[in-house]
């Protein structure tokens, strides 16, 4: 196995002190650190490429072209998807996920069908069905949770029907750190002749993903939880799917002949990316593919969950202490998400920010989760490749100091 | 008169060979280049403050979130809006514009309605028009232009009426390098109660702009075209239309409270801010305008004007050459675009990329303009900051050269 702390170095911003103490970053389902690499490779092409892509026929545009469409390739190849025009780059996953909904649900939702998605969606794969339902006349249905925070599968063979036209989950859930059995799930939506979007955001950064192996027929995610620059993100669709499915936007590039009253629009995957795109997000986001292969994305999976195997029965140890999601660390992935008894979440991760450490506080943007587990909401931790073992030991301590300070299970507040 | 000579140094791009010549880039029109102190600020921000905005408590949370605040305030002071949530981060100008169409115009715009747009738009403030026209039955009407290529303000009085519900218009050409008088046509365009959208893409980055003086209610602008990283552009609205109008896209951050079936929004700007943001995009967009306010946008807009003013007379001495667009140098931005009788820019632009000369050939995604010029394409030269007299000078040599290669005006054809 990879000696993981040797990758700690290309993170520079992770060798600084936070309130006089060393940082500890916690927050990369937010938001993922870059390592240098990445950033060398985008500051390159714009020191020595930098053109608009496509519409040029001079040098540098041509070098610029290639440089986008390479980017693309790499994508294809880290999600197998079985061509690159099944790749679109957007501005993220919300915006992946929104296209969808305002293309193929548009044009495929009618009044009596049925959306299925499961109670632990993010917001960004939640409101564009739920609003999609209400445009529509169409009825939106939640897959619930087992009692250990997992997906009920029972309840989606209940839920997914005939009357089925979309399911709408997450791979791997941003609160609660399961896993969704994407394969089943997909299995039995082909069932009733349904289509299934995955919302990737929170997996394809953490291990391996294979859409073709999945049978999804849309996959979407965000660069900048995968290390690249901000504002680049992918839509991944089966080619059938996209070929018919109208455009999204409108402007340069997307078009096959525009006259005064109407417009043809280019094939795949042109039709999906109009207007000058992301086009260094997409060399960054190659990049930073690129340095998560030479790690590789088994080793990365196991080097978080061997964290999670430290964390989790720490956790579990403080009394007064809840943890969502599963208890067993087999079950999660690199985010656990947790609350100390009668302590806001945002005083929690207040007082460990003095300590140094970085965690999340807050809903989560997932706003019917809270309501289903009962609470407002949770302090959340997660980890990536840089994050280490003494990363883990500090927040328990952290954790521990903050209890005593609040003086949470002694029956006095503070 | 400030050196601009001095700021080439800024642009390590421009310090190379293509084909064994000096490279001579003039193509910022589709996009600029970044001069290193964006690019420095940018790793700056991705080496020290990157995390997640707004959802976040801990110290880097919070640095990150005050820089992407700090970005829309420099946005809204370099255009002189009235307050920074009428600034709205967007993917580029393209998404800014789609944005107004899919919310402002899906919500008020019927059938019978007529939309005013003109002959000269790019795809990306004509297309979104042509299809909310289309789905709602509503009408889209064309100004044409003046004999020189100028926007035709007679025709403009003609079209826009009391059935008028939009304006759309360039405020800068990117073909003809015309600037139309926004200010007259929103006070036509508001004595018939409409709403004026202006695309301001090719002009927010080489002259001055303000959106209170000019009196618009939408103006949309992409980064990349005034040297910040890829991926962002902004869309200003007047703060009681943004307030009024739906979202666009779902997902975290735009939103005020979700529940199972419902949900709320959050105020402007965030309402139309769903998902996370390009905010190093934000960030490098700001020290683009940083850079740009310590030159001056006057200045900028001079020395542009006075390349326009070597150029256009030796371009327009070359016999067999056409200039589209104004004659006059005075009514010309920095963008230029001219045919060689008989040879297809495509070959025209190849012949000046081997003497080392960056130019656009094509449509400029303007087909509609390139059929009422009746052409298919044409070869197009824009300027910026970084260019000097000899980047014209080597212009010039090199269409003649073109010109005898290819035996223009010969009666002979190669």
């Amino acid at each position: 196995m990879a000696n993981f702390k040797q990758y700690r170095t290309d993170f520079p911003i992770l060798d600084q002190t936070v309130n006089g103490e060393k940082l500890v970053y916690l927050d990369s389902a937010a938001t993922a650190q870059r390592p240098t690499p990445v950033l060398n490779r985008v500051m390159k092409f714009y020191q020595t490429d930098n053109a608009n892509v496509h519409r040029g026929v001079h040098t540098l545009a041509e070098r610029a072209t290639a440089d986008y469409e390479a980017a693309r390739v790499t994508v294809q190849k880290f999600i197998n998807a079985a061509k690159p025009e099944e790749i679109i780059f957007t501005k993220g996953c919300t915006d992946a996920l929104n296209l969808v909904a305002a293309t193929y649900g548009q044009a495929n939702i009618q009044a009596g069908d049925e959306i299925v998605i499961s109670i632990a969606e993010h917001h960004s794969n939640l409101i564009p069905w739920q609003q999609l339902a209400k445009q529509k006349g169409a009825i939106l249905k939640y897959i619930g949770l087992t009692d250990d925070g997992e997906l009920d599968l029972a309840d989606a063979k209940q839920q997914i029907t005939d009357q089925t036209k979309l399911v709408a989950i997450a791979h791997a859930t941003n609160v609660l750190g399961t896993v969704n059995p994407i394969k089943e799930l997909a299995q039995i939506t082909h069932q009733h002749g349904a289509v299934i979007v995955v919302d990737g955001a929170q997996a394809v950064a953490h291990m391996p993903v294979d859409v073709q192996a999945l049978d999804v027929d849309f996959y979407a995610f965000s660069g900048h939880k995968m290390m690249s620059p901000t504002g680049i993100g992918v839509l991944y669709g089966k080619a059938d799917l996209l070929a018919t499915m109208p455009p999204y936007q409108y402007g340069g590039e997307m078009i096959g002949e525009v006259h005064q009253q109407a417009s043809t629009w280019a094939p795949i995957p042109y039709k999906f990316e109009a207007g000058t795109q992301n086009i260094a997000g997409a060399v960054g986001l190659a990049a930073a593919i690129d340095y998560l292969n030479q790690i590789g994305m088994t080793q990365i999976a196991a080097h978080e969950q061997a964290l999670v195997q430290k964390l989790l029965p720490q956790l579990l140890s403080i009394d007064q202490l809840t943890v969502y999601g599963p208890h067993d660390p087999a079950k999660h992935t690199g985010v656990v998400a947790f609350n100390l008894t009668g302590l806001h979440p945002h005083d929690l991760a207040t007082a460990l920010d003095m300590e140094g450490i970085a965690v999340r506080a807050g809903h989560h943007c997932a706003q019917p989760l809270m309501e289903y587990l009962q609470v407002t909401a949770t302090a959340r931790a997660s980890f990536y490749l840089y994050n280490t073992e003494a990363d883990v030991n500090a927040l328990v301590t952290a954790i521990k100091k903050a209890k005593e300070f609040f003086r949470i299970g002694t029956g006095e507040t503070k």
